[in-house]
């Protein structure tokens, strides 16, 4: 099926800040395959008329736990340790399957409405939320969070180790690499050197990346630091950890000899904005892990912490954060925010995306050119990054195939998700005795 | 015309924090007359399902400048000061009446689908201003800040004087009291003492509340310090300007003895969380603020320094801002944000309005209850605060009249708006020699 974008003005995300007015982009199967500025040759399957609206690379959220929505708002108001060990790991404890899976559908309902077309996630029950993410049209990197807190680590005594070689096993490369596994450490505070080298054997054993919190408060930046005499970032970089691609969510609390391993590893960091605000946790050196060269992508985090995943706000929020705490209103740009959330994303999940070009996936995202806010347009990548919300998001394509358009879910049924959410996640939150 | 809304979860917002499930709040003309869980008597020209969504009272956006939409993304990435005098003063001379109409329509357009029922607008060709928010249907309290440069100060040699006095003449009061003009000085930085007089005296004399830009930059703060040896809120109390009903917007250098003044005289302040970090210019003392017994309100300001008047995106940056800069997940809590958004706004403009009882204003907003980032609602509030967007709401309406609905504007011709912006306000914002 060949689909031709037409009359757009198409933000193409390239490293010169090309922004194509009246721009043809064609898509064939799951790639681009042209784009400029007279109409290609040849026939398309379907027209779509921009009528001079922004066509944009969708967006890449790079760290999401997906399956969360049904605790959307739960326990609020709490520091993250306490928050953690006292209202979400209890919960978490009485998941079963279909509740993941509603919540994860809710999730990427929330995600694909507000123009993301692929996350990394981080979680449990991992084999459902590979499921819900085949069904839903995305594209993802998954990974199941290692956690393990006992004494002798073996293998056989993490049922992490088994989750993550069954998630590999059963999910890494589906559909031509639109489903991948990454490795994964929960973090530094959840586990222990025994799990660490695991982690980092079986990511270069498999070719796979790494997902990794780190230093996402002052506390469990500190701790690791007394515990191993090294922050999170170098304490787990003895043990390989970052021997292959990672990337390591929030570095709230990273100090600049961590912004050089980064650098030098090509560690990506995930900026979190709005959950690192709204739990307290601080605002991460963004500018400074920039100047040092780390590459820096965005992320929601759970909608537990967030408590949306329209990454539009994360990229508003990451846009005008730094201006306000460092007073120079040139800290961070529009084009800085806006490659966070596509290019660098692409970078970090080592995929083929977050630019708008021939040979690229065809994940792009067209907004509304009627919206109020997006009235008028005297430079398109000001009014993505300060104006846009992810409602302004009237077509989301993914991998050349259009899963949302005005309105309406075509992957997902979103009113059975809604109801399965409130009528049976939700009660068996609060469910007793389990 | 007798409305009644019922399913409705209705957030109060009265001084306990009451939520009514299953309610019923039934508006005769301008007023709400009864608010509960049980059908109220009567017969109604039209009953609105709200099939367990939230009701809400209209966002208060209580410092904006309505007619920037055009300038929305115009001179980006430059401090205030420069901003404001090689970008937005240059370009405000060229503006004639029929581009602010046009660009007032469309601001008052986002704020109307976002949910904001009434504003304190401070800006200039006011009575334009007021003529599209009368036709708009929402509330204003309406004001030209004053601004003079000269030296020797009359009312003659000062044109804002005149304008201020012919608004006043026009408007204030104007439809049984939904217009209502304040008096303004525009900042201590762009008036002379004069001026200051002349303005506490029209404000006392008139009984009108008095509408200032305070402390909005480090360098405004500190030059006010160095000319009159105070700073701004102290200098300008000391000429009576603050002897009225009083709205302070910015605050953000404010110190403990402005915080003192502005308890004492009942000053608000307005705090604009997105404006002050885009601009670079910080982060206002919020919780000191609070702490000190000052009333906090929120606004947008312009879409030129926001870059969109979504008081829904301020609403939730208030919230999570303070807990990232103070790293304390407590420093705002959810209903802190709301009350600024709604209860504290109506204080800071004199109004009746802002909560949800019998007697009050009928300024309602009703939130779609199946948009994905509402579903479940473990609580209002928060729901409201930290997961809501603008694009939720389904229903404005503003003293007993629904303006907008579904997603259409029942009081403003939308596409004619934008065209008139587009074709007639943006092109003679470049226009040469003028």
């Amino acid at each position: 099926m060949a689909i031709l974008f037409k009359n757009v003005t198409a933000v193409l995300m390239d490293g010169s800040h090309t922004v194509l007015p009246n721009a043809f982009v064609a898509v064939e199967g799951t790639g681009i395959t042209s784009v400029g500025t007279s109409r290609p040759s040849g026939d398309f399957t379907r027209e779509i008329d921009g009528r001079g609206g922004i066509l944009m690379p969708g967006l890449i959220n790079c760290h999401t736990h997906v399956p969360m929505t049904a605790m959307r708002g739960y326990g609020d108001g709490h520091d993250l340790q306490d928050w953690l060990n006292n209202f979400i790991f209890p919960v978490e404890a009485r998941w079963d399957d279909r509740a993941i899976r509603a919540c994860a559908d809710l999730g990427l309902m929330e995600m694909i409405a507000s123009g993301t077309t692929c996350i990394a996630d981080m979680y449990m029950h991992t084999q459902t939320v590979a499921q819900a993410v085949a069904d839903a049209g995305l594209s993802a990197n998954l990974s199941c969070g290692g956690v393990f807190f006992g004494e002798d680590f073996s293998p056989a005594a993490c049922p992490d180790c088994r989750s993550q070689e069954e998630l590999f096993q059963t999910w890494h490369n589906h559909d031509g690499g639109r489903i991948r596994v990454d490795a994964s450490l929960h973090a530094e505070y959840t586990s222990k050197p025994g799990l660490w080298e695991w982690t980092a054997d079986f990511a270069k054993s498999r070719g796979l990346g790494m997902h990794v919190h780190i230093s996402e408060t002052r506390r469990e930046h500190e701790e690791c630091k007394s515990r191993w005499g090294a922050s999170p970032i170098r304490t787990l970089a003895k043990y390989g950890v970052f021997d292959v691609r990672a990337i390591a969510a929030h570095c709230v609390w990273t100090e600049p000899e961590d912004w050089a391993v980064m650098a030098e590893k090509g560690i990506t960091a995930v900026h979190n904005p709005v959950s690192n605000l709204k739990l307290g946790s601080g605002v991460a050196p963004v500018p400074d892990l920039m100047k040092a060269g780390v590459n820096v992508a965005l992320g929601t985090d759970g909608v537990s912490s967030n408590n949306t995943t329209d990454l539009f706000e994360d990229m508003k929020l990451a846009a005008i954060l730094q201006n306000g705490v460092r007073h120079d209103p040139m800290a961070l740009t529009a084009w800085d925010a806006l490659e966070m959330a596509t290019a660098n994303g692409a970078r970090a999940l080592g995929r083929n995306t977050g630019t708008i070009a021939a040979g690229k996936d065809a994940d792009l995202v067209l907004l509304d050119p009627a919206a109020p806010n997006l009235v008028p347009c005297h430079d398109a990548a000001n009014n993505i990054a300060y104006a846009a919300h992810g409602s302004n998001v009237i077509l989301n394509m993914c991998r050349g195939r259009v899963i949302y358009e005005n309105g309406t879910f075509l992957t997902i049924d979103a009113e059975k998700t809604r109801r399965e959410v409130e009528d049976y996640a939700v009660p068996m939150l609060f469910r007793k005795g389990q």
